[in-house]
């Protein structure tokens, strides 16, 4: 369990991977719309990510230079996972302990 | 995403949650099955998850007290999506990228 958490739990990672979802998405767009993230910590995460295997990385060789992300097959199977415990959080009871 | 993550995520919420499971506990029962906690950190973290609505604390007007931990009607529901988060990992492909 910790070992799970460890590999998507804080802050940045499950939006990440929620973002990067299906697609294929380059650094740029990932910045973009995870607006909040540095660019440091964004380079962090993903190699983390990349590592765990969940996040694959491709670099084409191109001029300029291009490389995208997307899921890996084991990435994918964390979304549905991530979808749930989203609905599990907004049907959360209001803050006075629930019955 | 983030807040689901803030509710459940970290090194210990999750492993209390599924320590404590559909059962009642005490809090001497959980510092001993979850043994590398210290019982200020696991006070902290029962007092977290009492206020997200996950765990429910019971005091019972007797000599010597007693005091019991369960988990509410939400937190119950957290069971299964952990449980898939496990068997998620447990299926982690070698650290080389998958395809």
């Amino acid at each position: 369990m910790t070992r799970a958490m460890g590999v998507v739990g804080g802050k940045w990672k499950p939006i990440l991977i929620f973002t990067i979802g299906a697609k294929r998405v380059r650094f740029g767009q990932l910045a973009h719309t995870v607006n909040l993230i540095s660019r440091k910590v964004l380079t962090e995460q993903l190699k983390e990510l990349e590592e765990d295997g969940i996040v694959i990385r491709e670099a084409f060789a191109e001029l300029p230079p291009r490389v995208e992300y997307r899921l890996s097959a084991h990435g994918l199977g964390l979304l549905p996972i991530l979808e749930q415990l989203c609905q599990w959080n907004s049907a959360r009871p209001p803050a006075v302990g629930a019955p």
